[in-house]
């Protein structure tokens, strides 16, 4: 890897060498495609190994990112998620492992039909293709996100964020060196070489065709460009505005606690709910506990007159709260007036991620699970199970709330595609 | 449906007719997506005896667009693509109720896992939304398309070819005289209103986000300008250049039989063998005959310097041979040197559509249908049973050759989507 890593500029070398990248990508998940599972979790298994074993030098990488973002005046929280230490490159090497040890998605039969004719048609899981991961200043993506692509048998290509380029080329040359010690391709996993902005573009092209879907990972105006310009399928969510809806008949105690959870545990995360729906028909019980304990937890609320009506300390909620994703210790409460009402609410407000009711009544929670439009509807529990590994995936590269292909938490299984398989014994079709 | 077949002309007009249509379908999306199955199978029904009851309307407005075709000279296989009579309405009437008597593929449970905090996560399938239909002639696939989107719970948005436009009028009348009877919105199943180029440039932008999917049906052209312009998700394959792989170990019994059906059966499908590969091991005892059968049937053999070695009939394959979609009788064949160099052949030239595979050896075909990557393949049967129906899933929009969300056959159950819906009992994540 590190030889590539030489200074590349003018548009036209860019470009042969984006597209350059896509047809050995192309190359390796060929190869990936027909590779054992054996195989794939050894490669696997030695990159985490390279990660150890190549500590001191991906940290030095790292330290460089690191005073080059405070040179340029990086806030901390920004200078957080592009440090590393022993720890977070243990962690980084840790979850490589873990992938290695799912199953393998490829392979699995996911459905098998026989015809009258004597025809067995099995319907099989096989690899995606290419897959592009466009990524910001966390490092550890380039092996989180290149391990399960890599699991489901696609090859990847990694372009990281300007900032920690670095840091990303030494994870990198690690992990090829554990791909090449498996007897893999290199090319299964590569990152642009180049910090010229124009690779991205080039990427959104699709290479062409040698890219088969865009996983961006990152903040809203990265998703929001990827989302504009791909011209090939993006696994991604714009927005996690996340609803929380207390119905009528939902339990006061349970509602606290959800609700705190849903909000409170880690206020930057996706699943993090960012609007409270309380039911009028319960606001009279319900919606004053609820209230304090998040002002009294330190969130702030902004609410409707009837929210407002609760305690002082609630501001007023804006048109432009309803459609706001805080990622902070924030909410905005409104009181509707039923169940359709709270769906009606969440249809015109919400970003299809996730949303909950609080309910005892099973019916208005079927419902509820039922109409609403979202990759992840939840009854009696808090939004913030809306991950992958939540979910029983392992790991996930994101979560989509698109309806093509994959929704919701994206793992390997939901990075690989499928085909049919023909079993004949000579039919010929009359 | 009648008083909107108005002249309609102007780019705004077109455009605002476009968003509209787009607005109105995503409307009808949403009602159908929780509209229950009995409702969706009565307007199935309700269309079927409409088109029934309306056939005198649905020959007259194609008997115009018949003689209108004429008029502008197309070909006589042109005119039986589009003209309609008595039995291929009662035909058209039959396949929508045979659509209707589909199981209903919108809410099936794709699968279910309990997590060890006790939460039930289920993924079921919900529709995809709005589907556009671009297509040419045919009129029936007013008919056929729409009612499978709605089968699925899919708004439609069908835009038919110039020359058919009365005919499709006709019958989308029909159709949305059954939904409206039914009780659903005729936005459900749009037929785009005008003749207009620029409404298939504007349904290819997606209309402002409310067309989740495009399915072209129709000649290369016509799906290679949606695959190349558009900017949602497209099920479509490109051309079905099958592959016919006649393995060392093949029964040439089996094999002729098989070939000759891969191939003659229907010349003009999607699914007919383009190229037969024979290989060198068992070319002495196989190829001539079969060769010689292809040619006896009225097959023109177009072969590499062994196979026109077996009979004068035989004519030069060049290399655009092998990257040939005839739809005609017309093949082209080689010995290839072993199953790699087969599979080599496939890759390079193939389409991605459907290969088929004839051997007694488990161990070759194993190889063959694992490593192939197309949508389809085959061992010991006719490549033209790439087709829905004979799949067992009823009826089929289409048949797609990428890897994203729908692959091979797309029924009914291929244009759904799906999203996870989570039972707590109170549960936070720690």
């Amino acid at each position: 890897m590190s030889e590539s890593l030489k200074v590349i500029s003018g548009s036209d070398d860019i470009a042969a060498l984006m597209h350059d990248i896509g047809r050995r990508a192309r190359a390796a998940a060929r190869a990936l495609a027909i590779t054992p599972e054996g195989i794939k979790t050894q490669a696997l298994n030695e990159a985490a190994a390279a990660l150890r074993a190549n500590k001191a030098a991906i940290l030095a990488a790292n330290a460089e990112d690191v005073a080059e973002a405070r040179r340029n005046g990086q806030a901390a929280s920004y200078i957080d998620r592009l440090a590393l230490d022993e720890s977070r490159v243990e962690a980084i090497a840790a979850s490589v492992e873990a992938v290695a040890a799912l199953p393998d998605p490829v392979g699995r039969t996911l459905a098998t039909f026989t015809r009258p004719n004597g025809l067995v048609i099995e319907r099989v899981a096989t690899p995606l293709g290419v897959v592009g991961v466009i990524f910001e200043s966390r490092p550890n993506v380039t092996a989180d996100a290149g391990a399960l692509c890599l699991k489901a048998g696609n090859a990847a290509i990694l372009r990281t964020g300007s900032d920690s380029f670095r840091s990303a080329s030494a994870i990198a040359a690690a992990m090829a060196f554990g791909i090449t010690a498996a007897g893999l391709p290199a090319e299964a996993m590569q990152l642009v070489p180049t910090r010229e902005r124009e690779a991205v573009g080039l990427m959104l092209g699709g290479l062409g065709g040698n890219l088969d879907v865009i996983v961006p990972r990152g903040g809203k105006s990265l998703v929001a460009r990827v989302q504009a310009e791909a011209r090939v399928p993006v696994f991604a969510h714009l927005d996690g505005i996340c609803h929380v809806y207390v119905h009528a008949a939902a339990d006061l105690a349970m509602a606290q606690t959800v609700v705190l959870n849903a909000k409170m545990r880690r206020t930057g995360i996706c699943g993090a709910a960012e609007t409270l729906l309380v039911d009028r028909a319960c606001a009279a019980t319900h919606l004053a506990p609820l209230v304090t304990m998040l002002l009294d937890a330190g969130c702030a609320v902004r609410g409707d007159a009837a929210t407002q009506a609760v305690d002082a300390r609630v501001t007023p909620a804006s048109e432009e709260d309803w459609r706001t994703e805080y990622l902070d210790a924030i909410i905005a409460v409104r009181v509707v007036d039923g169940l359709d009402d709270a769906m009606a609410h969440i249809d015109t407000y919400g970003s299809h991620h996730t949303e909950s009711i609080l309910t005892e009544d099973a019916a208005a929670a079927a419902r509820f699970l039922a109409e609403v439009d979202s990759a992840i509807v939840v009854h009696n529990a808090s939004t913030q199970f809306a991950d992958g590994g939540e979910f029983g995936f392992g790991a996930e590269i994101g979560i989509a709330t698109g309806r093509m292909h994959a929704r919701g938490p994206v793992g390997v299984e939901q990075l690989t595609s499928f085909n049919y398989r023909v079993h004949g014994s000579g039919q010929t079709r009359p």
